[in-house]
């Protein structure tokens, strides 16, 4: 780890100085050099940060374009994406932009058997977390029914950038019962008929899509979602429509024409109806929402070991953006949990929703 | 006209040098304090921008709201805005930006009695062209059958910045048969249902919408845009999706929604429909488009008087963006005029298209 790095990130903001109880680290906040967004360094530990994943759009074009040899596919998982290490005594998950995740890092114990960092402490876990009790996301997969859930889809080693390799991490997976996104097996561009009906099948089901690994040279990722994710991106989305760049609805616009311009979908006239609907009865709710309780908002209700780590969930959220403001509405104990309810408003929607209902002008 | 605030506009780059054949002018290219975008200094003759007007989408309280009193309430045409004006001996069409626009300059006296400017050296015309042939746009209103047509809405003085009186307008439209938009009368916020039924009908015919002019305190202007623009407009500019600020899009989204629901809209189904297919079909023919042609573009066919300003549009308009490409095709004498066509090229979307049938990534 080179120290003259992280200050040259610091001087040039790229990186700044956090904390957290009991912790001090370095955040890169943006791309600097190889090192990407997202990467943090705890005094001599550096923790890389999870890699964007290019999109494929066209897919079977892709696969032969992509992957001469056999790829694997994993489902990606509509979730918020953590790394989880052992820092000193301590297991910490951290978030794609590089915060410790006040809400998985109380709860990781519950979520996979934390053992395992006693026998590989230099191994970083990539997973998502997903569920409808999760404090960051409004959608949630339809087969996590309760609270949360984690899914490890990939490992890293302490103070390396590059990914273990497949067959380790299956190994890992495998030998410590780690919860795990689900595994399609190996496919090549050939197998371009079992792909398709394995996607179809994903997309009946809500499903979002699959991640595409291969192993050389440079474990090449691609994800392909399914034509109903994004439409349910779009339906969630459409209450924080002031505060989302406008590009989030436009790419999955973009995205569900190339799905059905390859499928060649016959009932085109059916996604018309849901397009429009994701994006009209998302606005309409937010209106009678706002009409209602004067305030256009999501209710997020999660569950915490320490109440401590809920406080600071609320702290760290309230912090993080001007563009949503968080009201805690209730934070108890319940058997063995603290239930935290706090509501995220969007303070941007709020206000042109009640802007526009009382009539006012807009210049755009 | 202030010759210190000219030289101040320039020196903060709010404003340019521009050349035409025979003309050298200053355009403001950025709003300066009361002086708006798009006003032109012509020596000491000052041509004001037409100003923004807002856009109501709560049309029943919007108009309780801003009119206490009786408001005109004319068409509002899908066209490019315009000003005409004399200088010396040349009759002069502005572009919205403060261009002169060398197809409007060498249509205007094919679209209005330009004998106007006799009687009437000082006043400046503001009007839409409009119509299939037109050099700027891909959309016409329905009853502009071929060729483009003018519609006159505004009269402002030169070197003054307010418009001339609704009632002296109206005066001197008729006294000069000038064309004009068309004029629904005057209303108050108590003909709701008469209101109402106009914009339902203005709806039913594909027309654009109503601009709303109260004469007093500051003769006090809105619009409002019917639902079927809102759609046509999503429709014809999917094939600039890349070209266009994705906004674009989402404000007309959120127009139509809040049309639906201040209607009360029973068939929300049909509009989900409509609005799905304003965007998905739109992306069909761009996609078919570069599939048959390896270009996304837009045919634009105009008329000219003279072959010097059919070659000064394609000059102008090639170096005014680098978003579009402009490529003629053809320009040849027909009967007494000089026909041009061009393709509008959208490199952004070929490109977009092009990358993403060969199966490539996107980072988004």
């Amino acid at each position: 780890m080179d120290s003259s790095l992280v200050e040259e990130a610091l001087k040039r903001g790229k990186a700044r100085r956090e904390e957290y109880p009991g912790h001090r680290y370095v955040r890169f906040c943006d791309d600097m050099r190889d090192v990407p967004r997202g990467t943090v360094v705890f005094d001599d530990t550096m923790i890389w940060g999870y890699p964007q994943i290019g999109r494929i759009l066209s897919l079977e074009i892709g696969l032969r374009e992509h992957y001469a040899g056999p790829f694997w596919m994993e489902e990606k998982i509509d979730g918020y994406n953590v790394r989880i290490f052992r820092h000193r005594d301590e297991i910490l998950a951290l978030s794609r932009g590089g915060f410790i995740c006040p809400f998985t890092t109380d709860r990781v114990a519950d979520l996979m058997d934390t053992g395992f960092f006693e026998e590989h402490p230099d191994v970083v876990v990539c997973a998502e977390v997903a569920g409808p009790d999760n404090p960051y996301l409004a959608v949630s997969p339809p087969f996590v029914a309760r609270d949360v859930a984690l899914f490890v889809f990939d490992m890293l080693r302490v103070n390396e950038p590059g990914f273990i390799s497949l067959e380790e991490k299956h190994t890992l997976l495998a030998r410590h019962g780690l919860p795990a996104v689900s595994h399609f097996g190996m496919f090549s561009h050939q197998d371009w008929d079992a792909i398709k009906a394995l996607l179809a099948r994903l997309n009946d089901e809500g499903r979002e899509g699959v991640v595409l690994k291969s192993e050389s040279p440079r474990v090449h990722r691609a994800k392909y979602i399914t034509s109903s994710a994004s439409i349910n991106d779009i339906r969630s989305s459409m209450s924080s429509l002031h505060e989302m760049p406008a590009e989030f609805f436009v790419n999955r616009v973009l995205r569900l024409a190339f799905y059905l311009e390859e499928e060649k979908v016959a009932d085109t006239d059916a996604y018309y109806g849901k397009l429009g609907e994701a994006l009209l009865a998302g606005l309409f709710e937010a209106i009678e929402q706002y009409r209602a309780t004067h305030h256009v908002y999501h209710r997020h209700c999660c569950r915490f070991r320490r109440k401590e780590n809920a406080e600071l969930l609320i702290d760290f959220m309230s912090h993080r953006t001007r563009e949503m403001q968080v009201i805690p509405r209730r934070l108890e104990k319940e058997g063995e949990f603290y239930v935290l309810e706090f509501d995220k408003v969007h303070p941007g929607m709020t206000g042109l929703i009640s802007h526009l209902l009382r009539g006012g002008l807009l210049f755009d």
